[in-house]
């Protein structure tokens, strides 16, 4: 018999393969739905593209297409909401840059969008692409009406306040330089980080016609998968180096900003990030449907680089 | 018989109290749905609260409310609707105000969002709003789901780009400082303001099922209510004293904006809103319903003192 560790190695081949090929066709897909470099105005749309191919991972459009294909749906009809929550995270992206949020230079090796090009184009690009979520879902004719509304309303309240990542932004801005209970740290990052991750997984479900226990259960395997995201961004702030990170790493501890490893230390941060997989993993097990890529997904985020 | 000038003196006598009323109804509505500002993140919310509330006309709203009305649809089913549009507006003013866009202090004779609260504070708060507002149509129960994804596609055509309120200030900073002709001034304009005019009255008129002729007017009334909105601004900017115009006058003519009366004079830009104002009042004529009520928002913006 393989041992847990073994398995991971297996199962994280696989996804490889099916990471690029899903990437590839978001990718695309993205593509045809955020206007042109040379339509007007020119500033506005380059960048968006600057930002939205900046070499991301795809993870939440990816999250949302495997939840959606396990559940039973076919990629097609999840491929316009699952740009759609590539298009929200890009637009926090973009404005979490800013001068007057994170102030940060770089990410994922390259100036960030208001170095690129200045300050209002990226006030203006972040919004533009947040209109533009919305307005795929809501124009996504492969889907019924009744089914784009949820997914619209689904969306604003991970993306939004009181419960989604807009509040936690100004939570943990509010935050910065001040000591936080590893209880708020959980609260921010659960609005911050989680409540898109969640929202990409249960998208998937909903597409899927998935049923109310199913939907719960893939929010909570999410949520861990969200928890488990941060505190191994935290970790790969300390122990990775630019060139794998390609950001500026150690910002954290220079801003003085609560994390995990700085609340715990990085090894009791480690066995947090070991327990929230595990978690993640049994509630899979709950769910009476093919939840092997699920599980390669959490696999993956628990052992990454980048 | 009385005189055009006789008559619209007495709409606008009328219009007074209905404005009052639908503000009163719309303000009632807003504060439903706005999340109060004891809930977290409160600097958000307190925000949020703080530019909604500052004595904003809600034209927009009234516009769709009254056109709603005109085509058969009763207040009621047109509100939440009408709300969304005032939260695009709110968040649009509140980003075009920020110290890398517009950079102004003061607004409704008070100071502007980042002002009063800090930068990062009115970024997120018009983060917020923009998405409360396709939340708050998606979720209008009173409305069918088909129409709720007409309503978010209109209103995402309107606040985005390339066709929308976003582009529009774009190019309007891309155009500061350097020659601009009337006609890339009609173009800038068209997207900045009139799109979500045109969106509001065509809004309520998707609500009330209109025919797609009658939609296809009212889009064009609207139309040249935007453009006549955007005459009469520049006009106001430099003969309003700071008190009637809560903000500080002659601020086009030092930033060297152009501005109709800029390119025009002042005579003759009042002659082109007189002109402005007839064209909207003759598409309103092809229109075989009570349109009363719009062809009095049209004398109201014609002589408006703020």
């Amino acid at each position: 018999m393989k041992t847990s560790s073994e398995l991971s190695l297996t199962l994280a081949f696989d996804l490889e393969g099916f990471f690029n090929e899903r990437q590839a066709l978001i990718d695309g897909e993205l593509d045809r739905l955020l206007p042109g470099e040379s339509v007007e105005p020119v500033s506005v749309h380059k960048a968006i593209r600057w930002s939205v191919f900046a070499g991301g991972k795809r993870f939440r459009p990816i999250l949302m297409l495997t939840t959606g294909e396990a559940f039973g749906a076919s990629p097609g009809v999840l491929l316009a909401t699952a740009c759609a929550l590539e298009m929200i995270h890009t637009y926090s992206l973009i404005h979490d840059d800013l001068p007057s949020m994170d102030d940060d230079e770089l990410r994922r090796g390259r100036p960030t969008c208001h170095i690129r090009f200045d300050e209002a184009t990226a006030i203006l690009a972040g919004d533009a692409l947040q209109t533009l979520a919305f307005q795929t879902i809501a124009e996504e004719s492969l889907l019924s009406a009744e089914k784009r509304v949820l997914l619209v309303s689904e969306l604003g309240h991970a993306a939004g306040t009181p419960g989604g990542m807009v509040a936690g932004q100004a939570r943990d801005l509010e935050a910065e330089s001040r000591a936080v209970t590893s209880r708020e740290l959980e609260g921010i990052h659960r609005l911050k980080t989680a409540a898109l991750i969640i929202a990409a997984a249960r998208c998937g479900a909903i597409i899927a016609e998935a049923t109310d226990p199913e939907l719960e259960a893939v929010g909570r395997y999410a949520a861990q998968l969200g928890l488990l995201f941060q505190i191994t961004d935290d970790l790969l702030d300390i122990t990775a180096t630019v060139e794998t990170l390609g950001k500026t790493p150690g910002k954290d501890a220079r801003a003085q900003k609560a994390t995990y490893p700085s609340l715990y230390g990085i090894e009791t941060a480690r066995q947090r990030a070991d327990l929230v997989h595990q978690e993640a993993c049994a509630v899979l097990k709950q769910i009476d449907r093919p939840t092997k890529r699920l599980r390669a997904i959490a696999d993956f985020i628990l052992r990454r680089k980048a």
